[in-house]
């Protein structure tokens, strides 16, 4: 017990709903805050645990409920983006965090690139392998949704936007849901906000999305709108109406690869 | 989505921890208080998905922990036990509470045998299934642990008892545990407490170790312990040297099957 820095790391993903007759694909990389053992360090902040530095709050529980309202497989992150994040290529400096808002996490001040590689090895490989395998396995093309949270406030400023529609240079989907979004929702919508593409955030929908003409967006959710589980299953059914009638309307375009 | 009771169910467990060597498997019944979208009517009151009749809270985290320190397989519930506690055979009353000390859950009085089956086959079968299949799998005969969390105060009377070593009629690795326990922990150690045998409660020991000749044994930690995530981590960690010390003993006389 006494070296847990020698323990091994858990998979850092589960897979939610393996069936999948919806043609489409959904993926949730913050969705824990859970941090193995053997990054004994990253876990003695329990306030840096809880924010929104370490995980999605509230977005497993909405993706858990898409992937059912839309037949969908979902892969879920299951270890806290302070170890390593799934939505960042091995070559981001902010793959593994050193700061975030007011935050510095000490634990991963002046890593080694032995151990960055070695954390990019134990958890974004084997997440987006999975991801990878998803879609390999998938009888049809299917759709890519990333669902995220963000937090309402941010370095001291308050956010109006509630719900952003994200994408990188495939803007197929995300332009159908922004043509439509009135008619699912009265929330505050927006483009590429709170966050661009210039920020990072599009590496999942990149990597498998827009590499493969698979039509994908990328889902973020103020996170004060998801405090509650009811909160969180009615989230879902806007975005499950709100993403069949965006996909049906490119299907019959033809503009679905 | 008006129609979300006719919505399938998702498959009912997750699985950490996929290699294990250390010839240990752990079951965590309870570990999620996730109602999926079929059963809105129990995820109405927020008080109640939070409560332990929900779930055990602290468990999941304290079996990744250990799965991790164990190098053990983990099978953790992914429904909350308000729509059917996989710790409970089919025709057990209370396999769908109806109520819970103070609590009525009113999604579940009244329900038809047809959907009492119908829950069964949904979340029950696949999960008992797929802790059979992971014995099945497993090099060597593993000893079987199941963790939960108990709730401090219980029908308005507080529990003494911090951690309760539960068996049903293969009491070897609990006989074991108690032995040493003194040597692990300072907290509080009870034989089969706060439950009993006769409440029903030992049967996912029963129905896979008891009946295999498998060493096991039930784990019921006091809630208010498990508050925080480095909580959780230390308490594994004492379950795991716990655990390898019973073990051990056991296995130099000769009683592991």
């Amino acid at each position: 017990m006494d070296d847990t820095r020698e323990m091994a790391d858990p998979l850092p993903y589960a897979l939610f709903g393996d069936r999948g007759a919806g043609g489409m694909l959904l993926v949730c990389e913050h969705a824990s805050n859970f941090v193995p053992s053997r990054y004994v360090g990253l876990a003695s902040d329990r306030k840096l645990l809880a924010a929104h530095v370490a995980w999605d709050p509230g977005a497993l529980r909405v993706a858990r409920h898409l992937s059912q309202f839309a037949d969908a497989p979902l892969v879920a992150g299951t270890v806290s983006r302070l170890v390593y994040d799934c939505n960042r290529p091995p070559e981001a400096p902010d793959a593994i965090p050193e700061k975030s808002e007011q935050f510095v996490i000490r634990g991963n001040l002046e890593l080694s690139e032995v151990e960055r590689r070695r954390r990019a090895r134990a958890v974004h490989d084997p997440f987006h392998g999975q991801v990878a395998n998803m879609i390999a396995i998938s009888p049809v093309a299917p759709v890519l949704i990333t669902i995220h949270s963000f937090t309402p406030i941010y370095n001291g400023h308050p956010r109006q936007v509630e719900i952003g529609v994200l994408h990188d240079t495939d803007a197929r989907l995300a332009d159908a849901m922004l043509a439509v979004a009135s008619n699912h929702t009265n929330r505050v919508v927006a483009r590429n906000e709170p966050y661009r593409p210039e920020d990072g955030v599009t590496y999942t929908l990149r990597r498998h999305g827009v590499s493969r003409g698979l039509l994908n967006v990328m889902i973020e959710i103020r996170n004060d709108l998801l405090s509650d589980p009811d909160a969180c299953r009615r989230m879902a059914g806007i975005l499950a109406g709100w993403l069949g009638d965006a996909t049906k309307t490119l299907t019959e375009n033809g503009a679905h690869t």
